[in-house]
């Protein structure tokens, strides 16, 4: 990465003034990329940037107002229905595309007047998966969580003797990936009850959240060429909110030998922006590891690991139940965490998947696992919050919530903040759980 | 499906004279569907149907004798560069472009002129991945397998009480998917030995194979729209053999507890055509279930299930390692079995993966998982032949295998055999190990 440029200078201001009120997500320090189009309207999807309370259509610049050389080509791959062509052109290009969009877009910018013509509000905008999704892979990168849940099957010894050693990984569904905004009907299936004779089939009764970062492969590795640490986080896009929806009670039945299948497939829901890692720049956080842990292995190993390879992004997780919003109770927040808690980065996570010689494609996509914290008041999905039910969650209005349930609307946050830089954020990631098919 | 009809007239002959020899895979009777070139010629991919020793050229007969009404609007997807589009177009419209081409290369056909410029000879061909594969799923559909491997980690016990219920899957990886002919580098990755005090950084020791079988799905499913059993069959398009490379060492280290990871997604290699599900409908069997064993759940029973939802398919693992090679000694077969014996049909395990409300598109691909027998001799994996390297396997020419080798080309074989039906075959599928990469 090319380290702090003009583009993250706090100082900048947009000629669009919404991209100024200092609680947005989106200022002209943020930048990030997604796929839009008008709701309701007919129109293709093409790229877009989220700036304030707009998106800048990348399509529509393309044709008004491009931009020269590197940073054209690039804008002309944004203006496709989806972002792989982007990805796969690589750190240079996403870096003259963000400059050439920060200059065009700051107060004073001669092209204000052409650029005008090119912003749709976000109130009209729908959004759809970023990127067409070769693989998409969901890793485990919590130690937090990874030893709460092991607690509850073995207390004595909750984490396994891998996890220290291997970034513990495994492949997801990508078919069922939504975005945003979305509803789903709880997922029906095999479970056990304890002391049965025999399964029952029907609509689980123990669906749970997982706060997770979705992590976007840029350009891509050859089959049988691993990507060394050194090189891995130019391979890497940028970064969005997911939450990946669990059935526990499916996956407590199904998940020997081979792992989670049907309980997380049913659906997986995505941010719709993708905010770059160059915009990440200002976040960066040492590697946390206690002390007495073993370094890494080599070939996941670096000084720019260990020195600044975490980010720290400020994460929460809010619920209103259909009861809540029906009294106008706003969602209420019931778990914050911190990206920075990761035991192993994003870089480590591409040198790891490579380093058998599987590759990579432009829009793979790498869930982060559940990112709790080292609290209880830090766990990111309910059968860590609740420790599986022994401790409902209390919600305003005087519900309390062990599991989802029919109605409720999980909303997931991510920002960043620290001193010297301009606050970005990741928007919303919103789901609700609708009742299973009948 | 339809049943028997005129297309599996075991006296048809064809007027590619190649399609009449008896030991034939490809006699006219058996019409499998795959994505060729001519190999260095610069030519598009595009599909083809092998019948005797050539690929009768879709694109071509599109162009110069194209079919009428559905049968025409099928061969037209055919022509594309991948099988998606044919694929998504479900089972009448397969039958109808199956029912075209046979009677256009039968003896006497008034099409022969046209269609004898259409030919192009399987050795001048190359082929690819026959469909985009937007998700990749693996299944466990051997009780023996899944017994055998058992009995390694706990010999008093080695069925996991899920097995007779579940029909146990996982997510693998899209991207490292190939052809047959490919050759791809010895992994490397993380192990563990046994009391040392940490992992090792290396190249595979215990490198094995997995007699499988690919089962590709046709039309799909909305998200959240479950697959009735008895609609099951209408969404598969057909079957290839699929050697799913594994890492045992690798496999042994990372694999807790969310599964096979990296063991897995190095390779996967695919035999290039696809026999359809009409094809193979003269070997159809009935559902293998030891007396005593539950019956399956409601969601995956049902009278065709268990009447005829297995194939009568033998299989057949070939070892050749460099050194015979080199001393002119043909392949060895090392294992013989039959996709007869699996647990779970083909249909069981479409209504399983989407009970959950999972979409399957036109172009997935499930691994049936290894497809061992109920003998020793018909274990479908070295892991399990050699008793985890117990007893190595013996090569004519002197040699010993317990794991894989570098030089070492496994071909994998089925072909289908019942009095009163045309014998068909597959097609080789064949992959070699090179050395890891320095």
């Amino acid at each position: 990465m090319t380290g702090l440029n003009e583009t993250h200078d706090p100082a900048l201001r947009s000629w669009v003034a919404s991209a100024n009120e200092p609680a947005g997500d989106f200022p002209i320090q943020n930048l990030p990329f997604g796929i839009f189009r008008r709701r309701g309207a007919g129109e293709p999807w093409r790229g877009g940037v989220a700036i304030g309370n707009q998106v800048l259509d990348l399509a529509a610049v393309a044709r008004i107002a491009p931009f020269e050389g590197m940073a054209g080509r690039a804008l002309q791959s944004a203006s496709a229905d989806r972002l792989n062509g982007l990805m796969a052109l690589g750190p240079a290009a996403w870096s003259q595309l963000r400059l050439a969009l920060s200059r065009a877009l700051r107060q004073g910018a001669k092209e204000q007047p052409l650029l005008e013509n090119c912003l749709v509000p976000q109130a009209q905008a729908e959004h759809e998966v970023p990127a067409l999704v070769g693989d998409y892979t969901d890793f485990y990168t919590s130690i937090h969580h990874a030893t709460n849940i092991g607690r509850q099957f073995r207390p004595d010894n909750p984490l396994l003797p891998n996890y220290k050693w291997v970034p513990i990984g495994y492949h997801g569904r990508s078919s069922s990936l939504g975005i945003s905004g979305e509803a789903f009907a709880r997922p029906q299936g095999q479970t056990m009850a304890p002391g049965a004779a025999r399964p029952a089939v029907g609509p689980s009764r123990r669906l749970d959240i997982e706060l997770e970062l979705g992590i976007w492969i840029g350009a891509g590795n050859a089959r049988g060429e691993p990507i060394p640490i050194d090189r891995a986080e130019e391979h890497v896009f940028g970064i969005s909110l997911l939450n990946d929806w669990s059935a526990r009670d499916i996956q407590a039945w199904e998940y020997q030998p081979l792992g989670p299948f049907l309980s997380k497939s049913f659906a997986t829901t995505l941010s719709p922006w993708i905010v770059t890692l160059e915009a990440l720049e200002p976040f960066r956080a040492p590697l946390e590891r206690p002390d007495g842990d073993p370094s890494p292995l080599q070939y996941l190993d670096s000084p720019q690991v260990r020195s600044r390879g975490a980010f720290d992004i400020a994460l929460q997780v809010e619920l209103q139940t259909a009861r809540m919003g029906q009294a106008g109770i706003p969602a209420a927040s019931i778990s914050t965490t911190n990206y920075r808690h990761a035991y192993w980065t994003a870089a480590q996570l591409v040198a790891h998947h490579t380093v058998n010689g599987c590759n990579l494609r432009p829009g793979d996509l790498f869930g982060s696992g559940t990112l709790s914290g080292p609290t209880l008041a830090q766990a990111a999905a309910l059968i860590e919050l609740t420790e599986a039910g022994k401790h409902p969650v209390q919600l305003p209005g005087g519900e309390t919530r062990t599991w989802l349930e029919d109605g409720d609307t999980v909303t997931l946050r991510g920002r960043c903040e620290r001193a010297g830089a301009a606050r970005i954020g990741f928007g919303p990631c919103t789901g609700t759980v609708l009742p299973a098919r009948g």
